[in-house]
């Protein structure tokens, strides 16, 4: 029912398949009152949201509603075409402390009145509870989240279940986990209301990055509540997808107007911050008296930040956008700090792209610990030395020159962001496509040495440049004889980029003997056999070699499972790939657990099988845990 | 001519006279072609774009262009009622390196087409030339603007001269001060589309800065080829005004689609990151096949961000904007950073207002060089401390309490940002309405035991709270005993924050024998003296007194020229001001130094006559330099 388009960060745009209707994610639906429709279902879809949330418990409650529903649908009662969200009570049950409704009737009332998305009736646990209680309350839920999974109803709607656990990160996980096992259609991270009004957004984020660990990657996950521009990028940038908001009309009646970076009150305002058609349309004056116009420029504010938000998980610069807004105010700074503090890396590393369009950006310490970082110190460790002389010099912002490592010399370059970059890989992302401000700060000064330290117990002779003194690495001067004799030897590069991206040992397997042919710009752009045959075009880009038939036949030469989707045994499939069509997931049976998506794979049978080499759309764990979508855009096929 | 209606940093929102029609500034002015209007000037101002600027020197080359302008004026010519500003040529000088007319034609063509503003032909020089290259042609520059101030053309235009001097800081600052000696209209900066182009902001920025310092405050300030959004925050917040660009028609044929955090290539676009009526109206795909459309969208990214800022001067948030932009690019927080860096803590502190609406965000070390916390360092040295004994507790969001300096003790916080803050002031702006996010910084923690030590000097026993153990500070335990007594006395309150508003000593002038009135928060309301007049209202946002009559002849009694504002000899004025009018900026003929925008102040006339009291709207040297707009807001006047 989900499948993903495109990633970046932990966030991905998706589209859920709704009873025969597409929902492209990220996306907040706007919350609609059925008592008051201030401004009509009908009105949000011309503004291009095509889908909105109201509550079943409000409908059924009221006898007058409850009889429409049930006698026209839901959709009739709202007068919307487009695919309704309905909420279970659970808000109500939250702040009145009870419903007069059981948790199978609200579900079966969802599907009778044919609500699209229904949710379970769980309990919403406060933050800062005690933890006992939380634990009740978490038993509860789950416990009416499996009987739900049980109902008949559950085959006419699509339903959620809500992760709880108040402010207990295990107790997340363990709903998590638990409601995984139920198969439903989305999860929901419920119960965070209050801790977004109090600006609580580390322990947010925290919610969100511990429910995310153990909810099937395969699912959509909605953030209850959260439907701030403000947050919106964070939330998506950890993993969020779907958000509802009445915030759009609450504020209005309020006098408060919704931007990117916060709320103002239309009181003080002397200027609309914004280019919306109700901005652009109305003056300012006219919004300030009039509610419904307020209302408007909100939804418009929440659907900009939206598409400013897909557009940058397309572009890959998702994390220069969460940058961006989390100086909007102090506490969200002190979330992202806290995502990007290490604890986290692991999660960000598995599910983001392997190479990305945009260049890495640097803003602070915490982008030390993005995925490009950890992923270099790993792949570092594949390198072998070409010799037992290193050569360090400072890291500069990319040329290429006829300098670098040979049987002599093993050229590096030290980097305030990556330490040590072996001149062999200097053209791969991110190493060329690094930006950093200086002066240098203090503690990548210290990381710089200690990068340099390590890698100096490789050899038995070190030079280095004089300006690297200044960080106290020591070593031999690189005298003129030395400076004549590191003339870059084309086999090594190759082996060394061939190590970095397929593990130890795997560039003499691909490029032995192989040759360089460089572009204009001096960047490599295709590499030769000792035959003559092109094997590889070195992307500009981002230095990643895409092979050619020829070298594709050298890349599987790499011991089994390395860059290998292995699919499903079916051969009417295997034929479609032979004839070059794309891979989905859903005929993935295992694959290299280094992919991600970006990688450059070999597609291949049970029988290791050469059936196509192409470029995967998703990591490894989501190939496998995806029953939808494209899992490796194939670039050719093999035919038998 | 041109008047300041709002502050925030060292921006302004003005307002320029150009023959009887209103600009109101920051403004980016849109480059239009006169060969090709292929956005019509009327279109651009349907947008909100009342003012352009196009280029006399390509009028003048071309005679078709050229009869036509002199026949019937350059409005006429581009079919446009608004504002018209010419350029010179000297971009065409810069580009080719010679042009056929004289300084003084260009000048005296300016007039007879009847631009409204017109520029000299000065020498742009580059950036990176010869010192002695760069002193010749500023010298060249500065013989021109000397003639060009005396020519008789000067009479039926607004005239620009421009601050040239290339990356040489102090050939700008000279630049600055011999302009500035020959009162032109504006004052514009050029030279820097190359530093533009390359993002050499951080040298972008020292140029506005030490150019800004001699340039005249009362005229508003160009900034030559700018008008990208994510840079123009920061330029606001420098002092710049002026704006022009052509890069939203140049970038649109190059298929560049602008944003505020930088310009995509809308071939790699796949959703349109924007509100404007051009991305709501039509589809992505529309707008990459019609480059029209795609300019109208940059000109609506361009004015989208000027109303940004508006509001955000208005609202006192322009660092938070401009912190927010400066992380859509490395090079653009290195400008921030060195903007920050303290060196520029005098230019910014003469600037910003006394008092703001939007509380104190702190996002790291470069915070630390604001006004606010410079202002604080030095108000702190005027409060006397109330005991021998210091109690020092560390610093927590705000709250109220009961808790506060007497005779016996005096109660201080320590701050991350601030340092010591005295209990006597911590309701006062910011001292109170700081946020910053945790843990606290190791650079944090090293500032708050400095400031801890400096401050322990003043006494003779000092108890601190256990928990500041942790940054190595040491002092007596605060036994239950000492924390008995620690009871706020109300006078000692009121005297330090007068001391801390007026100087030292002046709390007691003001409120001896004074008693307080508290508001059901807790918080300070009203102030009575000893026969229980109210002498003053403490102002919930900010915890500012605000005086009434009875308060302001207490404030009087203050040291002339303390809080003054001394008008010129002027009967008729002095009348208008008893009567409560607002004072005008060219009525004053002197002010106390310390006064900012927001300061409550007292109007005199030269005898020390109390006129009125009231509100300040520009800073002492803004007062003084202005000869348009309002200085100070009257709360009330004092008949004779």
């Amino acid at each position: 029912m989900f499948e993903i388009k495109y990633k970046d960060a932990c966030g991905r745009i998706g589209t859920l398949d709704v009873n025969g209707k597409k929902l492209e994610t990220p996306y907040v639906f706007p919350v609609v009152n059925p008592n008051l429709l201030e401004i009509a279902p009908k009105e949000l879809k011309k503004l291009g949201f095509n889908a909105v949330i109201t509550n079943a418990y409000i409908i059924n409650k009221n006898p007058e509603l409850r009889e429409k529903a049930l006698k026209l649908g839901v959709k009739k009662l709202l007068d919307f075409d487009g695919i309704v969200m309905t909420d279970s009570g659970s808000y109500q049950l939250y702040g009145y402390g009870s419903v007069n409704i059981t948790p199978e009737e609200i579900i079966s009332f969802q599907a009778k009145i044919k609500s699209d998305i229904g949710v379970i009736l769980d309990i919403p646990s406060k933050p800062d509870i005690k933890r006992e209680e939380a634990e009740k309350e978490l038993e509860e839920t789950l416990k009416r989240a499996r009987e739900a999974s049980k109902l008949e109803a559950r085959k006419k709607i699509l339903l959620v279940s809500t992760v709880q656990g108040s402010t207990f990160l295990d107790l997340r996980e363990r709903a998590a986990k638990e409601l995984a096992k139920l198969n439903f259609d989305v999860y929901a991270i419920g119960g965070v209301v209050p801790l977004m009004e109090s600006y609580r957004f580390t322990e947010l984020a925290k919610i969100i990055i511990h429910a995310k660990r153990y909810l099937p990657l395969d699912k959509p996950v909605h953030l209850f509540g959260a439907g701030h521009p403000m947050m919106l990028s964070l939330a998506c940038a950890l993993g969020c997808d779907l958000f509802d908001s009445a915030s759009y009309s609450l504020y209005a009646k309020d006098g408060r107007y919704i931007t990117e970076h916060g709320t103002l009150h239309v009181s003080e305002m002397n200027y609309a911050p914004c280019n919306c058609p109700i901005c652009s349309g109305h003056g300012l004056k006219e919004i300030k008296e009039d509610s419904k116009l307020l209302a408007l420029h909100n939804l418009y504010a929440i659907k900009g930040e939206i598409e400013r938000i897909k557009e940058a998980i397309n572009q890959n610069s998702l994390w220069n956008l969460v940058g961006q807004r989390c100086r909007a105010h102090p506490k969200l700074l002190e979330a992202l700090n806290a995502v990007l503090s290490g604890e986290y890396e692991k999660n960000f590393e598995e599910m983001e792209p392997a190479t990305k369009s945009s260049a890495f950006f640097y803003f602070g310490k915490g982008c030390m610990h993005r995925a490009e970082v950890v992923r270099h110190a790993e792949r570092l460790k594949n390198i072998t030395p070409s010799a037992k002389s290193l050569v360090l010099l400072p890291y500069r912002q990319y040329y290429p020159s006829k300098t670098g490592s040979n049987e002599k010399y093993s050229v590096c370059y030290l980097s305030p962001i990556f330490g040590i970059i072996p001149s062999e890989v200097e053209e791969v992302y991110p190493l060329a496509q690094h930006i950093f401000t200086l002066p240098i700060e203090e503690y990548q000064k210290h990381m710089m040495k200690r990068a340099a330290y390590e890698y100096m117990k490789n050899f038995s002779h070190v030079f280095i440049h004089n300006s690297l003194r200044e960080l106290g690495i020591e070593g031999e001067e690189i005298t003129s004889d030395v400076q004549k004799e590191l003339v870059r030897n084309d086999e090594i590069k190759l082996f060394g980029i061939g190590d970095y991206l397929f593990g130890k040992g795997a560039g003499k397997i691909i490029f032995e003997n192989c040759t360089v042919k460089y572009a204009k710009t001096k960047k490599m752009r295709q590499v030769f056999d000792k035959k003559r045959n092109l094997i590889a075009t070195i992307r500009a880009s981002d230095g990643i070699p895409i092979f050619t038939k020829q070298g594709t036949l050298k890349l599987k030469k790499l011991k089994f499972p390395r860059s290998r989707v292995v699919l499903k045994k079916d051969e009417e499939v295997e034929n479609f790939i032979r004839k070059g069509k794309n891979v989905f997931a859903k005929f993935v049976k295992d694959c290299d657990s280094d992919i991600r998506a970006g990688s450059e794979v070999l597609v291949v049978n049970e029988k290791d099988e050469l059936l196509g080499y192409g470029k995967a759309v998703l990591g490894a764990r989501e190939m496998l845990a995806f029953e939808r979508g494209m899992a490796v855009e194939v670039r050719f096929g093999f035919e038998d």
